[in-house]
């Protein structure tokens, strides 16, 4: 990963995506990252103990439309050293999730209690930053016109299972012409560390899904005349697959409330 | 992957590859693989005992430009059932290297007697891929010319550590004019996970490297008049980092020996 800000020509050295961070680390902010530091990359957040790091990273490596990894830290260590040096993941996320056998077990504002020497940090890259290209192209994001979340869809497409880890792909979709889909394949396709080009375009059955309104996940858009449903896949599918296979201590953000790197956006295109 | 030649429109079913591999497994094969199998992709293998696989997994995800993951297969499993279904990894390679506890013991044709149940194997994309796509759009690879091995050279950037495992950036070199470099580094933009673009162009001092003429792995090529030296991450490295940090057991393949995937080049293009 080349695009650690502290090597940012303008010498911005990561302030926005730090100061953001310290707040959070402070509890002064405890809410959803979406418009946080923007340009900075934001990343989801799934922590295993080391028994479980090796099949999982594994998984995600079989994996890498639903689960780009970002970085993957030591064991014992909360530091993202690649993409956020300095940084902590026991404090620096606003609101955690923590599972236990697979159940839910409460939404800290830390995990500092949690955290134990044998823990590994996954941090997955997400949608902001193929919606921020996407809307730098002019192309539609119906769920950021709506203000809501966007909808997610478990699929009929199993992930290739790697150890315990196995489970349905999840995407997300976006609503927009067939010649704005057209572009949003192009432009997707520069980010393949970060979900990529499009999974299925069009047809949602071709996918398993029954209901568009009906979403698994986040919320209902509106799809309108001659739009058609672009499908991605979704950083959700790591998550889904991680608590269904009930490890003894499974650690995640809550949803919206993402880890900020100290990565750039605009670098993590390969073209 | 989606790039399985199982699922090929044109019914071939990486019958190239398959047939290739079963040469191999019978010992009818012997030599270097290039030009085996035209456009199926071609892997660098490492395998590693289950105690260092986790750490050295760390080490290629936070390369990626030396050590782009193509599988990784479970712990005590030879099948790389996602890039070769089938195939065996004690047998499919025409030539191995072995290691114990760093020192060079010798290069059988296969390691059946070596397997053990904790052994995990790394299959690394290979510069092959990439070459194909550069002679396929006109550009000079010197060493294809010459009819000899790409120069490669142990570089003054250290990669990111991580575990028991860190070295040097090796980097092979082809020379071209800066307006075939500017060309080359389109092309090979499109393959992120074999690769990809050039780490650098121009000056080998930036790089530490003192002499073109002596290179540290491969053959020396001839530079003409008017062309730059264009460098790329070298699947070199992780065999290099991996030998430096002495492991009990290491099986690699011997050089210009790889292991043919039933993966198709061009599919690795994400755009």
């Amino acid at each position: 990963m080349s695009n650690r800000s502290d090597i940012r020509e303008d010498g911005a050295v990561g302030t926005d995506a730090q100061q953001a961070r310290l707040s959070i680390r402070r509890g002064e902010w405890t809410g959803p990252t979406a418009g946080l530091a923007p340009g900075f990359t934001q990343a989801n957040l799934v922590i295993l103990p080391a028994d479980d790091a090796f099949d999982f990273m594994r998984f995600c490596q079989r994996n890498p439309k639903p689960c780009p990894l970002l970085e993957v830290t030591d064991p014992g260590s909360p530091e993202p050293a690649e993409t956020a040096p300095g940084a902590d993941l026991r404090t620096d996320v606003p609101r955690y999730r923590v599972y236990r056998e697979g159940e839910f077990d409460g939404e800290p504002g830390d995990v500092v209690d949690e955290w134990r020497d044998d823990l590994v940090a996954f941090l997955i890259g997400c949608s902001f930053t193929f919606e921020r290209a996407l809307l730098a192209n002019g192309l539609p994001v119906r769920h950021v016109e709506q203000r809501c979340n966007v909808p997610m869809y478990r699929t009929a497409r199993e992930c290739t299972p790697a150890g315990r880890f196995a489970g349905p792909l999840v995407v997300s979709m976006r609503p927009m012409t067939g010649e704005q889909a057209i572009r949003a394949t192009q432009v997707t396709s520069r980010y393949p560390g970060v979900h990529g080009a499009p999974v299925h375009v069009g047809d949602p059955a071709a996918l398993g899904i029954d209901d568009l309104a009906a979403p698994d996940y986040g919320d209902r858009v509106e799809i309108r005349d001659g739009e058609v449903p672009v499908f991605w896949a979704c950083g959700v599918t790591p998550q889904a697959v991680a608590a269904a296979s009930r490890p003894a201590l499974m650690i995640t953000h809550a949803p919206g409330h993402m880890f900020l790197t100290d990565l750039d956006d605009d670098r993590l295109a390969v073209l």
